[in-house]
């Protein structure tokens, strides 16, 4: 039997999953990313934050599969797929040859027409957003402090959280932390606890994937923790000195985009249907229509659940759909039947309030406040890969439960107060 | 009494010394840096080779003056001093009036009139230095497992570190062990074990602040390690291709540059005397000629030894002259008689040869191998600042200990391998 040759575009949580349960014989699998390593999203508002290193979250991806000589990792940008001489094209003009495609890219922050807010509101995807967003925070406390025009001092301590899903949640309330308890005893001329941290949300209510007790409770907890919480206002203009909410401007000179993703191009390379996020829609099976041998699987594909909703863009649903994939593919190189349609298994929803307070809906199990934390640390720690990892987020979150001082506090990347917005 | 303002520029080694020593009544202390952070510099180069994490080694200059009400913490870029006036000028326009003024801003990577080898050699001095080198260093790796010619294969997988001082044994043993240990299991295409890595020195043997013993251990250390040790010819040309020692060409992709340090402008703002590096002729009490109420300390002052030498740019020496400055200061302010001139305290030299080995030099004791590795670990993780970052040193060191796996391998700041030289 000819070796076959599967290839991933994608070294996300799908794409890890499937070339992990992926073990065949006479199968060779090669990953292809354009970073080299694999990143904890789940947990990237830490890093932005200052609560975790970047490397705590991150891992390269072929560390992982240091044990596997049938995994194959290539640093590489795919900018197209050839159907019908199956070749994965690269930007630097080579080109990878498949027998099976899986696409796993992801997808990365939209702004719904709006591209000229980025500048203003960077997203969070990648490690150096989180270093941009980390950056911004800090210095805006550190022009303050040597600010002298009134208006000026108060732009720069006022922060807007643009989108109110788990991750605006989990910013606006790490950032209200900062402000009010971590830094101020440092600040000589400011009182950073003066400053304002706004949640926008244009829909009715924050979490709107949490049922409408546990969004009222993130509102109160955020409230109690000095959040502002605007619901129900979309943000209309965004400019490097604030942004509108409504009718009404509100001088902000850190702005953070939490609000929508955009699925990546894969749909385009290989021509298949588009939802409006840009998402693939694939067959039951995950393949593209008229392509058995290619499959869409994460945030870049349209899923849908037996109730008729798209499968959720997160970390658990990825996994399922690289476990599935990787179950076909098995099927098929041993020519055994191949396995039902995928069925998306939702296992619930998490989402962290601050320092020690959390929302928690697993079906009817619906559970808030400081016990859903711990639930969701362990959860997360859990699921980050290997000790190394585990031991030093571990270490990071007691120091900060225990001390109350963020240990990844560092300005980086731009040289000099000028260089910046 | 009025308020004295004692205003320090620079927050590394001598300035956070002398701001911890000085705790005076009526006194008022602004530190005035343009990065946020103080940086441990003597482990620098272990974030540039993927063991430890940015925030393992840096700190918030304001975090650790967070309990002193008396410490002002300013971040800004200094481009002057208005000697009449006593104001130091900012980059932004503002200005730091002072009675007392400290100028502690050390020393940068110099390219002795071949300021064009810059972008092919990077040097070690920053944060970003460390992860731009980490970048290259892994990018060469990543290219050289796409690469099909030969020739530029071997030329990604050849590593130049250019002077063999402590910093440059350090990094060629580091990358040592990373291309012949550590990577060798995770490549397909290339063998990363073949990777030659140069240290390039112009004088007649490497460690030469070292008794000669122990560079001749140093040798054969990093020889047995597999770093080619070149002394005694010097590098006489570098571009993105690679480096000429004397006429022999060698094609090398990554180069980096430990060779020699330039001071600060500070000599400059103050119409100090300058030697040779740049750095300040001050008075046997560090003070600058005609202004007693400036010192100049650090890599950035010109210090003699009392056999005449000049005080050599290391930590030891920094800490020294900001104690030294703080009782002086401190003796003005309570009208007693001034110490004696500045004695400089040669402690002794400390540098490791790859994982497991270092050399020691203190006055008659000199250590070498296994055991002087434990003691410069020890010693420098008892330098580190703080529970938290000896902690998460000991953290990263244990594990590449247990397993030889390091955890900070991250290519971050650039999206692609085009961007790259």
């Amino acid at each position: 039997m000819a070796q076959h040759r599967v290839v991933i575009v994608g070294g996300g949580f799908a794409g890890l999953k499937l070339a992990k349960d992926l073990k065949c014989r006479d199968t060779s699998i090669t990953i292809i990313d354009r970073r080299n390593h694999h990143l904890f999203q789940p947990l990237l508002y830490q890093v932005a934050t200052t609560v975790l290193a970047t490397s705590e979250i991150a891992w390269p991806i072929r560390a992982l599969f240091r044990d596997r000589k049938d995994v194959n990792t290539l640093l590489g940008e795919v900018v197209g797929v050839d159907l019908e001489r199956r070749l994965v094209l690269l930007k630097d003009g080579n080109a990878v040859p498949y027998d099976t495609l899986v696409l796993a890219t992801g997808a990365r922050h939209a702004y719904f027409g709006r591209d000229e807010w980025e500048p203003f509101a960077p997203g969070l995807k990648t490690l150096e957003d989180a270093t941009t967003i980390r950056r911004r925070i800090l210095l805006a406390f550190e022009k303050a402090e040597l600010e002298t025009d009134p208006e000026t001092r108060k732009a720069l301590l006022t922060f807007s959280i643009i989108g109110a899903g788990p991750t605006g949640v989990e910013l606006a309330g790490i950032i209200a932390q900062l402000a009010h308890r971590t830094l101020v005893k440092e600040f000589r001329s400011i009182d950073t606890s003066s400053a304002r941290i706004l949640l926008v949300e244009a829909g009715p209510r924050v979490l709107p994937v949490f049922p409408e007790a546990l969004s009222e409770y993130a509102t109160k907890s955020l409230t109690k923790m000095g959040v502002e919480v605007r619901t129900g206002q979309p943000v209309t203009a965004c400019n490097e000195n604030g942004i509108s909410i409504g009718d009404e401007f509100v001088a902000s000179r850190t702005v953070i985009w939490a609000a929508g993703v955009q699925a990546s191009n894969a749909a385009a390379w290989v021509g298949a249907e588009m939802d409006r996020a840009g998402r693939a829609v694939v067959q039951p099976n995950l393949t593209v229509t008229g392509h058995p041998e290619i499959f869409i699987v994460g945030d870049t594909a349209s899923v849908k659940t037996e109730q008729g909703d798209t499968v959720p863009g997160i970390a658990p649903a990825a996994k399922q759909q690289g476990e599935y994939v990787a179950a076909i593919i098995k099927a098929r190189r041993r020519k055994r039947p191949e396995p039902p349609p995928f069925k998306y298994k939702h296992l619930g929803n998490l989402a962290t309030i601050g320092p020690s307070s959390a929302v928690i809906h697993f079906g009817k199990f619906r559970l808030k406040g400081g016990i859903a934390w711990w639930i969701w640390g362990l959860a997360h720690i859990y699921f980050l890969i290997g000790t190394r990892s585990r031991m030093a987020v571990a270490l990071s979150w007691l120091w900060v439960f225990l001390s109350g001082h963020h240990s990844a506090r560092l300005i980086t990347q731009k040289e000099t107060l000028k260089d910046e917005v």
